[in-house]
């Protein structure tokens, strides 16, 4: 295959220009899910208009980390709704793919709105989604107690803060594949989140990868990618 | 299900006490794949004993960072052979499962190293794997030529150092998990990879997670846990 | 030429002292641009005559980070007019210079009001100005196609958060040199801005060099310097 | 009682002038142990006369970070011995303590030489000491079957490097005070073992407090002292 | 002992499912202190119930960072207080043992607040606590008059920000186990806490070991489990 | 001298009991200036007890960093005066010395606040002061310009942000011991005056030594023990 | 233009595959100057392949930190020379541009190799290189004395360590654009370099943008093609 | 005085032009010192002309950081002697002044070589200079006793590494300007004599400032500068 066939393919690609805002539309194709929407920094209007190029498209609409004051600018979505803890919005969702299940488990009861936003993640893009919160290293029984339970999963989310060492116990009681997510949660040296994301990183257990600090959607949309099996 | 039970499962879970060093015996059970060894501060005596209780259990052996000056001590090890770029030794091979395929990318030649290491994880692991090197951003045509090919693969590790934007743009023309590896490869506020553990971290594609830098072992054991599928 | 006569040029460049700030009358003359002010800290006052000094001397006038709240100071400047998105104040202009074309390009919508500073300071500066604006790496098709129209530019300046990846991508693409800009955009270890600097500074292509973080009127001042190609 | 009479009592502490070093005399009494000697640049002469000192006061030496070659400065030391592993040199130990005993533990078998400073360090200060080795949490059962044992000591140290979160785990398990150190292994974001130390300052669990990296030393000198529980 | 008789004894373990929170109630057994509760993030809903459950256990309830906003949630306990500078609820207190006494010590008043929550945690926990504040490096007389005073504790928290030294002299001049808390007071490169934070690290005081930034409640709880000296 | 009589003369620092607080009365005598109080974080009872004992032993009174809102804390202090700009309370003032003159140069206006408190400290302390603002690097001409007058002080405070390069010019043209300050002044990589601090700490004058970040006190009081030329 | 045009005009850019190294070779005719070859990690075989490659094409070859043992690679490239204090090898050179003039200023005698690299890079770019060594901000004079020599170069490189301040220096008084080099040059807190290139990118000259620590051929070959002025 | 007169001033400082070395013969009429030679990096012919020229100017050579293979660059400079320890050739001296004393004191015995750095430093800048070795924090009473003799010097040095707590317990008890050097004593988190550095730079006595890590050449110069108290 030659240089030129390889870029026309690339041509398949087109996108809505929107001035200061560019919908990649056929993302969905690409990557098996639209274009996911990132609210920080949006006018009420960008948001509107791209929600309404989303929807337009038949396409699921997620929108992340949505202050509840920027809610009005969707009003115009049909079925849509909020999930305050985790500050995301959606409407439709991935059809649902048989087996396709995720599992999402907290260090402690701080890290919830970061689980959520993973969870609400995973689900919209069309897998069943199992929580497991407040079961950190702390008091391992209440881990140990759920262990069984997580294999049923093909992908497990593991949130924590402070040193996150739950990351790396999951790692290694579990056979799945493990996305890390460090918290914000903590204070001192736990550097905002840095000292956490550090230890997942360095994790003993090898079946572990991380992502940003608090970035529970990219870690609920890999753990989704990963479980449906595409193909 | 109670305490008692689920502590009852572990307990399936013994290991081979050397003194200095427990192997796991039974990590192929509970992870599918046997405890891997990280050659680096291990005498001789301990890894041709470590290497004696895994292949004893009839399991493929896997040894990491292995200097060249060590290499003597697994010359009892029957079948086994030595990478020398990927610096791994490895005797026997899990299973290879139908469709496990796995590719790796690298930005630069530097990259090669740790790719090699990524590649030979999944090897051993089972998988097949495709390799594609020195196609970086600052030529792209050499990326866009491949991108049909990346497809084939189940997940995808991408290996890369200096600012690592390979992995954005590899996550962003691709709809298959991307599991990317920072490389300790350039100089100056390169920070010895940690610039690009941080831009990958930071990626504006949805896909990527990360392990610590030069862990090529880590990714290819990952991509490889994806890609087999496992029930 | 010796010692003396090096410093009587020096000479030729004398300042207006107002007490706790000294304006730079004939930076115009050694930089082709006069000095330019940085609204914060700055009293009304002060804000006040500083404008008036360099008005009176017929020059341009620039004002940075100009807070809302600040703009009273500045309601005597004749024929000014406030940048709101970009936080700038002008007055005047440098004479156009033909052919001193400069393009501003983000890699989202939330990188704009950086590179609203860029563009109206090369504009200041006597410099035309392309925008454009949301052509992350994410979305590859977005920039490409718009690759044949940077080269008609002298300058580029990149604008991007995250990781800065788009930087390197467009230097590899065009054979102008790139000024980029980071920008706070981000969260967890985008480390207010400092992941896509450090990215910036390892970029794989050689054409480009990088200014602090969210510093768009530097791109911009940089990036007309090189435009107008003086004498 | 006044200021008078708290400095008289500082009076008590003297010390022997041997120049560029002073040996503190005294400290066994204040601290209960002799002052330690740091090996690293200290030369022979150094290294001779302080043990003298030390020595001819009869009180135990302990040299700690001695390198090999500086081991003929203390050929003149009697009924001394040098630990390889742990690369500490000691001659008499303090009266051992009945029930005085610490249990040393390491994530790994790349931790013990750490740990084996810190065991010696403990032993001469007149404890009994506990060895538990490569017992990390990737695979806990390691660690669970030795818990009963644990509870026998009075004082833990925890070695470990990487993410470091053995020690929150045994903080998590035992009702005795952890000590813990990290350690320099690893590689890439384990930042020279400041990855580990950060984890555990962060420990979930409340009964662990952290020394410097790779301070074996300061740790077993630490256990000792809360386990000999002196008046 | 065999893994199953190990793991028997784990489950031992209960604790009660609050959904997002689960409360362990063993701790109490297991660490020799019931479990601590860490009020930032949680609902008045779960710091109710949490209290009730350890309330109902018979158990002392500590409650640590309390906002005075959160106060009205434990309305319902009886015989608790709120320390207004320690931010610290408590309700009960461990039986007092004798001879358990802990110092508590700072450098500055402004180091008070972190201070006062050691103080009372370790009250909780049984000890009697004796204050010294204001006792930092730059006027030693301070601390010398009170340096005999000190040797009636069992345990020394030593409290202080800026470039913490006091650690340091406290440990030089006590033969106590001194846990050090760093403290955020300073400016500039205090960088938060950092700073006293890796003073106290690399204290030449063999005799110190640190907690996290602010952490008075651990360093209260750690002194305490010393001072108690637990069969 | 034995160590019974330096005791001794330590015995002679005696200092005032608050509480919380212990002033120590005899700095004037061990310094040459009395203890100086740091506002932040001390209560209005607190700063109204120093106050009064402090002024009733006669001595000068220098209060730093006093917000505004604390100032009525101060009301009964007879000939006291607040300077809002450099945030700084004093009453009364150290006996002048003849020659004792201090220099407090800015590279730009927004340091004026620091410099404020340098030079406010040092005219408290006895000397006088000369102030040469907003002359840094970027305008040469605006310090070469005042250079002869450099030479009349003793000591000279250079205070600047972004890049702090005005303290190795200063440095270089000087034949004065130059205290540098870096300020917080600047965005992005400036790192709140970590970049200024560092550049000064790397100057390659050899007659300069820094501060911490915005510590105009210190450098004031610095320059100030310099200038007086005390015995 | 559609997506499809701009994708072919990519179809023009291809490169010669010799497996682990990808030669773009159309570089040259994309960005004014072919593929520059960067020598850490590469083979002989390598070397030799893509040397062979370029002067195949007729283009001019450049090698960057090319150690002198990897030399003899290069054995077969004729009219190829070494140049060794920058550790640079070149063979044929861009046809020159009239006018293309660049200026590299070091401020010390340790900076010289890295200014060499850049001066190097930029004569076989096709410019006249002038340079200014040792003339750093500790001893103005020297530089001052060259000041009207700067301006008949259309664009700066400057070298410097420690902490960067000619950069900014020299910004402030030429009117061109100026390309920052910060130096590895120093010891303690110069960081490796990184002290001098937070400066520069705090520089409070406008006309000032940075590369990555030490690299000199970065610098050049931006400030060569801001000399050339293509089209 | 105007513009001109200023810089005519400026030309009274010529330099001697070696090429890539350019020595600022005027530095003693303009800072009392001539200039000091940074060894590291120069070349044995730069270094020998550079003394030359000093040396004929009748100028006291000091040369520091001078390698033990760099010495015979220097055998034809008459009367010159090299200090081992200090690593530092000198010849002549400045003419001593009356009164002008320096104590250097160290933490430790590891600190004696930056220290004897700043001690010969002090020493041929023509002052009187008193050495106290050994004297940290952990034995108090070693410092205490040396406490009247320190008042006879007019200018501290005080060296420490590891905490670097010795600064400002010497500035506390001391009525002199402390000039103090961070030393890359110690390990782990010391951070190669961060930790000391930013120790000091937050030191609680206000009469200390800090120099960078291991730069007792600095010290020593700053030192004697104010112990010289020039007209």
């Amino acid at each position: 295959m030659g240089v030129d066939e390889a870029l026309t393919a690339l041509a398949d690609l087109p996108f809505r220009d929107l001035g200061d805002a560019k919908v990649d539309r056929h993302r969905a194709l690409r990557q098996g899910f639209p274009e996911v929407v990132f609210a920080p920094g949006k006018t009420p209007r960008q948001l509107a208009r791209i929600a309404e190029v989303i929807r337009g498209d038949g396409q699921p609409l997620l929108v992340t980390r949505l202050a509840a004051e920027q809610l009005p600018a969707l009003k115009d979505v049909k079925g849509g709704s909020y999930e305050a803890v985790a500050r995301l919005f959606h409407a439709g969702r991935a059809s649902p793919r048989r087996g396709a299940a995720v599992a999402v488990i907290t260090a402690g009861t701080s890290d919830v709105p970061v689980a959520e936003e993973a969870a609400w993640t995973a689900w919209v893009a069309g897998c069943e989604v199992e929580r497991h919160y407040d079961v950190g290293v702390a008091g391992l029984q209440r881990l140990l107690v759920r262990r069984p339970r997580l294999e049923r999963s093909r992908a497990l989310v593991v949130v924590a803060g402070m040193e996150g060492a739950l990351a790396s116990v999951v790692g290694g009681l579990s056979s799945r594949p493990v996305i890390a997510v460090p918290t914000s949660v903590g204070y001192g040296v736990n550097l905002g989140g840095l000292t956490a994301l550090l230890g997942m990183l360095n994790s003993c257990a090898p079946n572990v990868a991380a992502v940003n600090i608090d970035n529970g959607f990219g870690a609920g949309y890999l753990a989704a990618m990963i479980a449906r099996r595409q193909s």
